[in-house]
């Protein structure tokens, strides 16, 4: 980390003086083990599926809109869409249970173990692949109507705090609706008992099945050590998952934006990460890891390309 | 402004669930009249010039460094460069007074007010340029070692606010340096005997030549209805004189990012702008714009290519 920070104290600007990006940069630097990190290819990965706890009345929207979306990103329809190719990140849709939703938590677990340990399999598999593929900046991403409710379930049982501190309004919930989510959320940690201490366990009994996989996707780059930014709540609780499986895999984690959703910034503060949007956003899709994937590649580009107070023949006061 | 707002509410995704986002999209529609603004080409414009309060030990930097930048800037090294690239922008690098300095605020007027008004004219027939070469959306930034004292008295003079209230450390001034830029301000303030209710006469007595500049490329930039996004405290202090000089002038600006400057968010607020950004960056240059000018592009871009709830056949649970 010092190196890197080295490297950019000698830029021709004054010390720490780019705040935010100097960190980021600093962060990537220690993870891939080199001063100044080369600017990276970026790929989004959105992981979509459904929720059986639906059936409590905890969404805004139906079901059939995850599928509905889920066509819209394949046409280049969505908000994704557009903000990938601004971006200029490559974009990967990943079916993870849409039409075959998970269990009602309500009533019981999720999936089964086996279930969550193939998802987790099939997310560490991806971000390998990317990996060989000279991807060196994710985004992640999710499209799942209900999930807000599966991430206030798991963040609820692994940071541990009372459902009301993580259920909040979603994608448009009135008051009644929150309610709703909060005594869906209540029963499901009642009627699952699960134990923080198997984070597999937790994630079986209340995750989604795109929860699930982009927790491996996290536990994948940081194997390959390849950055991955979060997006907002539902991408936090996979990274809590993931934290808890591996406490390693935050080294990797980038945290996009934090989202107007009470249980987040809960989430970013257990994560120690500091989020480098706050745009009001409560779509999901990636949209804000999206957003802030040029704000990373500008950290690193400034770290390549800027001229050092030597190269500019700038007076250093600070030496 | 409900044109736009229908038009965005229109897309794939939930009401307002891209928060600041749709915001400014919102804001350039009034401005531009239409309800779905076409995608626009950027520049950035850096003013630079020298300081005669920096006789006060205000900087932590020798004056000489404001034309050492300068050549930085012309050869391509500095932060500025690297984030123009990145964000697709032209960049334009004003000389409005390198070497040849205001006079000493602290100790009397920084110019005439005949300089003030050529500076005006000169940063209004800029951005009248810029808008009749096809810039459809500009960022500021500025250079100059001494100018947040500047910027400082400016904006002590025109909130009203105390010195002590709009004085940080700017680009790395220790707790001394700090309290000999109150007292430089104290006295500014003193030895100028400003009149509000005189926004030019303010600007003669304790602008530099580049926040003079500045200001008139925002006053430009209205009158093309072109969109500007400020940098940090330096450009927020040009917002408020031109601001001043014609409150319209606000409908054009875009707030970039939050300074850690103490003043800048008094600045914010009395304009009634919220940052896109909060980065604790503290470099100037236009840093701040540039970083913010991709956030602004995709609020458009989303605005134009999103698909429709009716395009897409995405169920529509508001309507």
């Amino acid at each position: 980390m010092s190196e890197t920070q080295a490297a950019f104290d000698r830029k021709t600007k004054p010390r720490r003086s780019l705040g935010a990006l100097e960190d980021v940069a600093v962060r990537i630097g220690a993870l891939w083990g080199v001063a100044v990190p080369a600017r990276p290819e970026c790929a989004i990965v959105v992981a979509a599926a459904d929720h059986g706890v639906v059936a409590e009345g905890v969404s805004a929207y139906p079901s059939e809109v995850t599928a509905q979306m889920v066509a819209n990103f394949e046409a280049g329809g969505a908000a994704i869409n557009v903000l990938a190719r601004e971006a200029g990140a490559r974009l990967l849709i990943v079916d993870a249970g849409v039409g075959t939703p998970t269990a009602n938590i309500a009533a019981g677990a999720a999936m089964t173990r086996a279930a969550a340990e193939e998802r987790l399999r099939e997310g560490r598999a991806l971000a390998a692949r990317l990996a060989s593929e000279g991807i060196g900046l994710v985004g992640v991403g999710e499209m799942g109507i209900g999930n807000t409710t599966a991430a206030a379930a798991l963040c609820a049982a692994l940071l541990p705090v009372a459902p009301a501190a993580v259920c909040g309004p979603g994608t448009g919930l009135d008051a009644e609706g929150v309610a709703r989510k909060v005594a869906a959320v209540t029963r499901a940690l009642e009627v699952n008992n699960v134990d923080a201490a198997d984070p597999v366990g937790v994630l079986a009994a209340l995750g989604g099945f795109e929860i699930a996989l982009l927790a491996g996707v996290l536990l994948g780059c940081r194997s390959a050590r390849v950055p991955v930014v979060l997006d907002g709540f539902i991408t936090g609780a996979a990274a809590l998952v993931a934290a808890a499986i591996d406490p390693a895999a935050v080294e990797a984690m980038i945290a996009g934006h934090r989202s107007p959703e009470p249980g987040h910034a809960l989430v970013l503060e257990r994560l120690g990460l500091e989020p480098l949007l706050d745009l009001r956003l409560r779509l999901g899709e990636g949209s804000g890891a999206a957003l802030a994937l040029p704000i990373v590649r500008s950290a690193i580009a400034l770290l390549n390309d800027m001229a050092s107070f030597d190269e500019a023949g700038v007076t250093d006061a600070a030496r």
